[in-house]
C-alpha cells in the first residue's frame, strides 16, 4: 500500500479505533503507507505526532499529524469526498452519525474494564456492556446499516470492537449474540466488505493478545 | 428568546456544557426557547429527548431532538452557516478544532475528579489538570483565539470551563493564572464577547453550587 509522497497511517494491528481509520481509508480507495507501532516501545514518529496523548492512531498527510479517529474519520471524508460518503449530507443524520459513534467509544472503554476486572467489577462491567450494546441495537433496529441502506460512519466506528466480542464474552461468559441477535447480524454483512474484512482482527487472536496482556500486565 | 416555532434548548444555568450551545446560539443569532432544567428532578421531556444519556444539553429543533455539546455546535454550524462560521473550512484546521473541543472535554472530567474529591485523589486531579491546562495553553500560543483571530469551534467548547476556574482554584489551593498566564488572559478576550458574557455563569455562583452539591452529596 506505501506511496511515495502519500499520506501515513500509524497503527498497530489490534487496535479498534485504529481499524476505524484502515476502514474509512479502504472505503475511499485512498493509498496509504501502513506503519505498524510497537506499543510497548512507542516510535520517536508517534511521541512526536501525537504528544497529547502518544496514541494510534495518527494520520500523517501533507506532513501534518491527525490524531483521534473519529477526528481522522471526518477528515479523511472530507479530503476525498469522491463517490462514497462516509457521513451523510443532512445536518441531522450528521448529528445522529456523531452521536452514535461517540457513543461507541463507550463501548471501547466498557470493555476494557470487561477484560480487564473480575469478580464484582467484571459483573457490573459486563451488565453496562449489555445495556450499552441494547440501546445500540435498538437505534440499528431492522435497518441493513445504521444510516439504513448505506455503509458510513456509525457502522465504521462501531465494527471493529466486534472482533473484540469473543473476548469480551470469554472473559465475561456471556453470548451477544443472545443479548443483541440483530448486532452481530449486522456484524456479519459489514463483514462481507472488503474493507472491514481486511481490517479487522480475527477474534482468537484478539483473545490470545489479551490472554498475553492479562499475564504480563497481572490483571484478573 | 422564546419564539413559536423555533428551536428549543434544554439547559442547566451552571453547565458548561449547555453553555457551549447558549454561545453557539448566540454567535449564529439564532432565536430559541431556553427551557432550564431541574437535574433533580428532571422533566419528562428531557428524559424522552435524551434517552441515552438523560443529561443537558439538547436541542430541539423541527421536532428533532439534537444531543452532545460539540455535536450539536456543529449542527448549528451546519444549519445556520450564515456569515459566522463556527468551525473552519479547511479540512485540517476543523480536524484541530475537533480534536482541541474533544480534550477539553477532559479538563471537565478531571475538574470533577478536582472538586468532588480531597487529599491524595485531589492533588492527583490538580496535577492533571495543570498538565491538561499546560497542553491547552502550548497550544494556544501567543494566538487572539485557538484558530486565529476568528472566535470558533474551540473557544466555545473550552471558554465555560473558565467560569469553573474559581471553583478548581478554591478547592484544590492554586492559581491557575500563575500556571498558564495566557489562557487566563483568553478567557478575559472572550468575556468581552456579548455570546460570551450572557452565557457564562458567575464564579461566585458556581462555588457556591458546588459548596451545595458537596453538602448535599457528602463529597470531601
Amino acid at each position: 500500500m506505501a506511496t511515495s509522497n502519500g499520506p501515513v497511517l500509524l497503527s498497530f494491528w489490534v487496535s479498534p479505533v485504529s481499524q476505524r481509520v484502515r476502514i474509512a481509508l479502504a472505503e475511499k480507495g485512498v493509498k496509504y503507507e501502513y506503519k505498524e507501532e510497537d506499543l510497548f516501545n512507542k516510535s520517536e514518529l508517534l511521541l512526536k505526532s501525537n504528544p497529547v496523548h502518544k496514541k494510534v492512531p495518527v494520520l500523517i498527510h501533507n506532513g501534518k499529524m491527525i490524531c483521534e479517529s473519529l477526528v481522522i474519520m471526518e477528515y479523511i471524508d472530507e479530503v476525498w469526498p469522491g463517490k462514497v460518503k462516509i457521513l451523510p449530507s443532512d445536518p441531522y443524520q450528521r448529528a445522529q452519525a456523531r452521536f452514535w459513534a461517540d457513543f461507541s467509544n463507550k463501548v471501547c472503554e466498557c470493555g476494557h474494564r470487561l477484560w480487564q476486572k473480575s469478580g464484582e467489577e467484571q459483573e457490573a462491567a459486563k451488565k453496562d456492556m449489555i445495556e450499552k450494546l441494547k440501546l445500540i441495537e435498538t437505534e440499528l433496529g431492522d435497518k441493513k446499516y445504521f444510516s439504513g441502506d448505506v455503509f458510513g460512519f456509525i457502522d465504521i466506528a462501531l465494527v471493529p470492537f466486534t472482533s473484540w466480542f469473543y473476548t469480551y464474552e470469554t472473559c465475561a461468559n456471556f453470548s451477544i449474540e443472545e443479548v443483541t441477535p440483530k448486532i452481530v447480524a449486522w456484524a456479519k454483512r459489514c463483514l462481507q466488505r472488503e474493507s472491514v474484512a481486511k481490517s479487522l482482527s480475527e477474534p482468537g487472536k484478539v483473545y490470545e493478545f489479551v490472554c498475553f496482556l492479562k499475564k504480563r500486565f497481572g490483571f484478573e
